[in-house]
């Protein structure tokens, strides 16, 4: 039986998590979780961030699952590079895979899509980029400072994450890739991903394809979400761009992500795109949707392709049943996701 | 008198461009326009992007006026890095200026957010960061290849942009700038920029600051755009940005923007965000807002402000009239703006 690590975290994190793992345990009887205390409050009463001892541990575990970790008083950088960084970098979560799908029920910003019209998936570069770390900085606090990022980019990085968009396309009905880049300026890179591409899509006669510049991707989703399938591209421009697709879906509320290592040599990491959300912790009102579809996402990734489909379901069922401005319950939310999907 | 180069370009450049000018000469008359061939046409039929010797005749000019350049037939990089970010980096225009307005009349794309309230600018900075072509590519063309892009940012360079941001602030009614980096991730040049931010600030307490990460950025200008006043952000978020921003107030049809060096030291240069649209060139369809909103952002940085809001007063009273679905004739809007800037 799977064996997953539970990062509950900050703020709402516990709150939501523990509707993941209901849904999880009405689906799945049996798995077995173990709770680690990561995130701000760790932070704060021990100055620990991510011991080795407790990496060592998450190792051995199937897949994480994560709430959300951060406070207002935890100083930019340290649990991003400390914790969530370096736990996509230690674990080689290279696909950082972020589905957003207009839900009927669900009303998105947009006046012109329609629910149900929007269902997309973006596969992020996980482990290169602008996010190793690289760079640093001379004359620091003088006015001849200078500070650099250096963007890495391999072709067996690039080329793994690529075949991985395909190989997701192949499963799904359109059957369509999207590269997005900015191979017009960032020449160096924009070349490597742009061959990377051609020489995996010339394997994927079935699928297909289209580049389009991260600008020109921006507008696009905002204007035509509908037209896109399965987008992949690096690690910063996905991070900018599913958070558009999250935004023109209905927010960041209802958004999933998953941390991938696809052969599965280390865990994999499941967590709702959202934050710890301090200003409404504690009060039982968050909403669960978006840490209970990463809770589908992890059993997708650890082989129960029924139980995920059917917590996903679940969650249509929820969001196309709820009265406008009906205050939530996170813990009834909870309660009746775990109905519906064992319904 | 001013002397203004005017470079109309490939596709629909030339027919905008002709408005642009129209409505210049009405409202400032006497100014003294010298036409340069440059673009795609000019690729294919010379090879040449952008020969030393007209780079030298256009620094003799007050001011560039740009319609639109670029192909399918020409590879990408070719304009872009030979022409587009050459003039940039030659004549050191650090500021990027894009303002978005929702007019009166136009219809955005948000389900939420009535005409007349979103009126905000990015400030991007125009000549560091990711664009300076710094990095390079090892084996290439190898399952060993290893490419780089490197990101400059220098305090001279990140401090200038937010002065002008500020001071731009102090002119505006919300007095408001917000600064968008990745703080939390692009440590080294994001504290570079937080740093020059709070410098800057500290001598302006008069304007309200905020700061938000990049991704938070893209997701609140698609749910509250009307949030914002002044943006000032780095030259690849700023790209990314601008065109959310044009996509949510009516789309990059109606986007100006000015390649500015604020001291004068070197021409400035305005062009719409559009491009040369090949599918509809010749065909006198295509919308020469954009262009003239340009043209009111080169009077306005001439010393002209009062000519410059003419120009954009007439716009509004353009979009405001137009009736839907009515097909537009390119010449006709620029009779009618012209005439509007005068009345
Ligand atoms: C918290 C931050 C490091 C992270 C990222 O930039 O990847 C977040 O924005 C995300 O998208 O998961
Ligand atoms: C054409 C390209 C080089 C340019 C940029 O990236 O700056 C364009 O997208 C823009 O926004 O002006």
């Amino acid at each position: 039986m799977a064996r997953i690590a539970v990062v509950a975290g900050d703020g709402i994190g516990p709150e939501v998590v523990a509707q993941a793992r209901k849904v999880i345990d009405a689906v799945l009887p049996g798995v077995e979780a173990t709770e680690y205390d990561l995130g701000a409050a760790r932070y704060h009463r021990t100055g620990e961030v991510l011991p080795d001892s407790v990496l060592a541990e998450l190792a051995g575990h199937d897949a994480i699952l994560l709430g959300a970790v951060g406070d207002p008083s935890v100083p930019p950088g340290v649990l991003e590079r400390g914790l969530l960084l370096k736990l996509r970098f230690a674990f080689d979560q290279y696909v950082n895979l972020r589905p957003s799908r207009l839900w009927p029920g669900v009303s998105g910003p947009l006046a012109s899509v329609k629910p149900g019209e929007v269902d997309l998936v973006v596969v992020r570069e996980g482990t290169e980029g602008l996010y190793t770390g690289a760079g640093g900085a001379l004359h620091r606090n003088t006015p001849a400072e200078v500070a650099t990022e250096e963007s890495l980019n391999t072709r067996h990085g690039v080329e793994r994450v690529i075949r991985d968009a395909f190989a997701r396309a192949e499963r799904r009905e359109r059957r369509k890739v999207t590269l997005v880049h900015k191979t017009n300026v960032l020449t160096h890179a924009g070349s490597l991903w742009a061959r990377a591409f051609e020489a995996v899509a010339a394997e994927h006669p079935d699928v297909a394809t289209e580049y389009q510049h991260v600008d020109a991707a921006a507008m696009f989703l905002v204007t035509q979400p509908q037209r896109y399938d399965v987008v992949v591209t690096d690690n910063l421009f996905g991070d900018i761009l599913t958070d558009i697709a999250a935004a023109v879906t209905g927010g960041i509320g209802l958004a999933a992500s998953g941390c991938i290592n696809p052969e599965g040599r280390y865990p994999s990491m499941f967590e709702p795109v959202h934050g710890s959300a301090p200003d409404i912790a504690g009060q039982g009102v968050a909403d669960p949707v978006a840490a209970v579809l990463s809770a589908a996402l992890l059993l997708d990734q650890l082989g129960h392709a029924e139980a995920a489909a059917r917590v996903t379901a679940a969650v249509g069922t929820e969001l196309a049943n709820r009265a406008p401005n009906v205050p939530l319950r996170t813990a009834e939310v909870g309660d009746r996701l775990a109905a519906y999907a064992v319904a």
